[in-house]
């Protein structure tokens, strides 16, 4: 069938495998080697795993496929140096021409990421949430961004920064795993999901959905999760690994190009909005962690935990 | 689990009850005692029942819940002098630091709201229309703006004004009668829905659905209305009310602060479109109005309604 | 029941019956003698059936609906001819006072429309490429935008531009034949859908399933379509003239100028953004389609097609 259109208007040709390349806030390699070929000082097909403490990046080059697995127990919780592991890692596979498809999962039982490690905003200096913040948008916009195809195997819970990350997946499967919930639950702890959380859910469920979702701060079991759009399938919990690899398959059929250009047209505008606002983005953060009652609360909560595991 | 997120960018820190405060839309009471307490003279613990003739407004001090009941027979039909009784009523409510939570509902059998009074746009002069198409925009920008919790206890038909009024609150429960009926119907009167009542229901059932509800003027079923998310609940008629109370403890069980932000950053778009451009909303209204072919089919429909009683 | 409102904002009030006339967009005929009129040469009450070749109109003037037949075998090739006629014949009734509704549909059998037809886009000159896209911008335009009542019979498969015709109407039926596929599938083929064709689609379907369906290159059968939105209505296939001929009916019982006005205000912010950026929308397309590396995947896929017809 003779069927053709073309791309949307704008800088969207001039392409790359970034989509925000021109927009310097990324680092990039520009010679021929890739980043992971320097850093390990292997040549590239030997090249098997690499990751250090946090992450633990599986890489298939025949495949052109990596498994980027989370690994920081108890709970992944997003703490300044997990979240910069993370996207130096995923910068790498960026970078490196023969990844096209990354598969984030966990390789801690029963939890996907417990979201922002609360130890990174209580009795630190102001100094430190400006990195620490900073580093929480370069994630998102290194993963919403990504010209890859994401997957999200999601095999345990994933409250608030851990369900933001599934989001920013171009595809989401959950165990079906009752125990197992997802949610942007900040409001129940007292908190607010910044904006580009709040953009990338309205994105995901729409407007009505996401209204009830931010204000009562839902956690949704997998079945709610799927009938609201949160998650695009379920399936047993020994299958979330399988079904990713045979999903990510399908999305590599797909001319890479084309699909590229077709998931930038759609995220830039959400992803323009933080490029342009970082820095108020950053200080507002800052301001609100820096107030004594806040400061007070999280204190109160981090007890409260301690108390229970003790 | 360790998870923490911070509100959005922009004056949204500033807080205080009101999320529009800054834009000085509306009167506020500065000092601590609030406007039903002066209002009525007494102490504010003795306070139970206010309001006028139109709007009976029952608050709970202890729960801090107030229901407002719509009792302007026979078919709550939103007058000038209902309008601004409603808009006194609530910012009464929402100046009051007990009062957390509002349900909104009909004390007229089978009626929620019949929607705007046809009576106030046929015949009068210029400065009146002006007045009240003034008071309909001041209702939907106090209610959709409210930081309280706002449920609907839809008890009856809610065509047209009656609906936006709806939709306006935070979550909808209908009875399950199948004589009642919602949605926004103007079109079927040769009329047209002003642009942020079209936003409202825009945000509730998407753009797909709006646009086929816009241009046939369609007025839902309650399970209809359920189906194309119109309304969240439906419940059997006497259990209505109950069921608001229920649905509003939940709600209120979320912490405030965190809920009203949530809020705020979803509406403010929606309500700053209609804040910039009230004064042309206003005159396209009075223009509209005016003519003569709009006048002579109101006159020809209220005849026609008067037939029908006769 | 007294309700009443006001319609949007702006220009609307302007109104006539073409939405974007103060555009400038479309040559319009001024005088009270219809186009057809002028055309066919003959009084409008005999006027039957006029048309070219590839574009079959049947206009009933009692009822106040044309049919559109698309007429050009083997597949309704979006090709500058088609889109000439099709553009002049919608132009004609639009500019009829007594053409209200227009059902789309094929003339040729299990084939709705192929769309774009690649021989156009391969080895021409440029002035050719400016002139199709121009066509093909000009079709939607006039489409989307119409004031009169269009509703899509797709009575066979609809891919890419096809699928774009039939989402530019106001309700979709389908033939519930699960030989028949529908959707905006250009990424399949390696090429972009145009930010137009997306906004089309993400106003119908939502983001989410945009994301998906433009990323992919979904094509759908009947009974996905319908579930995730892109059609309205499935019927049996010997049903979806009649089908379409009743839908028509109901819309039609509408009052016009308010139908009108309400799907203007959810179509202009859409129609717009092409009309702002109709030259760089064709610049992107020329410089796009001249590139040697799409010429001559193009004419790998013209000759895979010639090969397998032979």
């Amino acid at each position: 069938m003779a069927a053709l259109a073309q791309a949307s208007r704008g800088p969207l040709f001039l392409g790359g495998r970034h989509l925000l390349r021109s927009s310097g806030l990324f680092s990039r390699i520009q010679d021929g080697q890739s980043a992971a070929q320097r850093l390990s000082g292997v040549p590239s097909v030997q090249r098997r795993l690499f990751g250090d403490t946090k992450i633990l990046v599986e890489f298939d080059e025949n495949k052109g496929i990596a498994v980027m697995k989370l690994k920081s127990p108890p709970v992944n919780s997003l703490s300044l140096d997990f979240l910069t592991e993370f996207s130096i890692n995923l910068e790498k596979l960026e970078n490196d021409k023969g990844c096209r498809g990354v598969i984030l999962t966990s390789a801690v039982p029963h939890i996907f990421s417990a979201g922002l490690d609360i130890m990174e905003m209580v009795g630190k200096s102001e100094a430190h949430y400006v990195e620490f913040w900073r580093a929480v948008q370069e994630m998102w916009l290194t993963l919403y961004n990504s010209s890859m195809v994401t997957v999200a195997a999601i095999n345990g819970s994933s409250p608030a920064g851990g369900c933001m990350m599934a989001l920013s997946c171009d595809y989401r499967i959950m165990a079906e795993n009752p125990k197992y919930s997802i949610g942007l639950n900040e409001t129940q702890l007292g908190i607010v999901a910044p904006f580009w959380f709040k953009d990338t859910l309205l994105n995901t469920v729409g407007h009505r959905a996401a209204e009830r979702s931010l204000q009562l701060g839902l956690l949704y079991s997998p079945a709610e999760a799927l009938k609201v759009g949160l998650v695009d399938e379920l399936v047993p919990e020994e299958k979330v690994q399988s079904r990713a690899a045979e999903v990510m398959s399908q999305w590599l059929a797909i001319p890479g190009h084309a699909r590229q250009l077709s998931k930038s047209s759609l995220r830039k505008p959400t992803l323009d909005r933080l490029v342009a606002h970082r820095d108020s983005d950053i200080q507002n953060f800052v301001r609100f962690i820096s107030r004594d009652s806040i400061q007070r609360s999280l204190q109160t909560y981090i007890e409260r935990l301690k108390q229970r595991k003790g």
